[in-house]
């Protein structure tokens, strides 16, 4: 019996899962990544939770066919390197190779929405489908495509950064430098901004009753979704026009990729219809109806296990 | 000695290259295609031409490797079927099926678009770059990608549809049957198309000079060019708003691709700086800089060959 180890790295958490040649997980562990400690120390920590997760679950060292990791960043898959993350501090960091060297098992590495995408392409929600877009609706939105069962990297591993989709009409500043980026309304960040400017320009809503004066800083997407279930009008201004906006771009993704299937996950799927029902009217809309009638819309269900899952079915896809 | 034919297919006239194994061109013929004789007749005239080729040329059958052909409509090149081209009447037609048993040669067959930009990508502007996207600018606008030397084809073979990416603020209904799309504007019909409705709304132009009463009709793209070098106001007015407008959906594309390269051919790109100087501002404006940093934009290099180059091209990658 093989097994593989997919590792989710995050700025905030580390999650190693253990899982068998059916790409199910026997186990997890949830560790801080402690990300200012720096890259070494990190890598070495990497390490023991993997010999711990073997330990633990009596498995073998000489059991373990490899070791797949996602992390935030730019990484180059192909070298194994963590190219740059602000996050976690890497500069042209040798990754897979640090790891490899301390566990003596082969290590892959890539982006974490790709290994996300990844997983939901294989083994969850686009698995019946050859032509995955997928995307992270989090606190940004990125995506991935899994064509014919491979990952699409483009020049620099950069492909698919539909954040950053320049939209006519948007006039916020990006984190990126640019101005009117599709995340800076399609996202967690985009969702809770727009509430909050429309309350200091003096929109009324329920909002404005549960968060008064400086209170409004901690005003989150969550809120918005639950003022708009109270039936709050600008709650559903907000979420009709973040929902067409993602629509939008993702109308421009199908239009240039032709994905059979498109998966949305990352916590900001969670506001679910709210937000799904204008996209898909405003896809629907925007392109040829070719696209529309090959093209099923779901949502991600590996969940908080994409990140393993898809790591660690990178890892054996790429033994 | 090997060679090799390629077989540019257009509804009016086919291109028919014999080509050397180091894909030079040998020799050409051009005739009507006659599409109105029926995809039968038109196979056979195909056959027929290539086996003229190979006699003018003193070339033996037994030394032609290979035959590949680009096609305009939707085809499917992993079963070498015509799925639908309006210009020819093909209806799920099996074109490589036909061409191979009349000629005992293996047959290719793709897209035109995808064959041109596969010659540019492989043996043209684009061959110094791993990541090609290219387009096409003529009558409408289509894309195709090259990705470490293999076409992105997507869901239905139907990438790259640049052309149908919705812009915000077009209102010209497209063929297609969607309003605004890149293609009502960035093209020589969509730069026409603007002329003629500003002189109709009472612009003042030369051009309404050089077009009087139902002449109107008769303006086409190069007359904008050459009011545009004449310093007339609106002539450049609508190549800067054309070139942004197609600055724009190439951000789109180069944000979501990460291409190395840009390739542009056809006819239209003989418009030039009027339209690539305001393109490129914009492309530039609009994509974060680690896109645009590494990003080549090149006029295609192939020209009228790059069909012909690009089908023989992909037969012996297929071979």
């Amino acid at each position: 019996m093989g097994y593989w180890i997919g590792i989710d790295l995050g700025g905030t958490n580390m999650v190693c899962g253990l899982l068998d040649e059916s790409m199910n997980i026997v186990a997890k562990l949830k560790k801080p990544t402690l990300a200012n400690q720096g890259a070494d120390d990190i890598i070495q920590r990497i390490a023991e939770n993997a010999e711990l997760l073997l330990e633990q679950n009596l498995v073998n060292k000489s059991d373990l066919l490899g070791i797949g990791m996602g992390s935030p960043g730019f990484i180059n898959p192909d070298l194994g390197i963590g190219v740059f993350s602000a996050n976690l501090g890497w500069r042209d960091y040798p990754v897979a190779a640090q790891l490899q060297a301390l566990t003596g098992i082969p290590v892959s590495i890539d982006n974490d929405v790709r290994m996300y995408v990844y997983g939901e392409a294989i083994q969850g929600a686009g698995r019946d489908h050859d032509h995955v877009l997928g995307i992270t609706l989090g606190t940004g939105i990125a995506a991935a495509v899994v064509n014919n069962g491979k990952l699409y990297y483009g020049g620099g591993y950069m492909a698919g950064e539909i954040g950053h989709i320049p939209m006519d009409g948007v006039t916020a500043k990006c984190g990126c430098g640019l101005v009117g980026c599709l995340e800076t309304v399609a996202s967690a960040t985009g969702i809770a901004r727009q509430a909050r400017e429309a309350l200091q320009a003096g929109r009324s809503s329920i909002l404005g009753e549960w968060f008064t004066g400086d209170n409004i800083q901690r005003l989150i997407a969550t809120d918005v979704s639950k003022a708009y279930d109270a039936g709050d009008a600008l709650a559903q201004e907000i979420m009709d026009y973040t929902g067409r906006a993602l629509g939008k771009g993702l109308a421009a993704a199908v239009t240039l990729f032709s994905p059979d299937c498109i998966v949305i996950g990352g916590g900001a799927a969670l506001a679910g219809e709210r937000l799904f029902a204008p996209m898909r009217e405003e896809i629907q809309k925007s392109v040829i109806p070719i696209y529309w009638d090959r093209l099923t819309i779901v949502r991600g269900e590996l969940i908080d296990d994409g990140g393993v899952i898809g790591s660690a079915t990178f890892a054996k896809s790429r033994a």
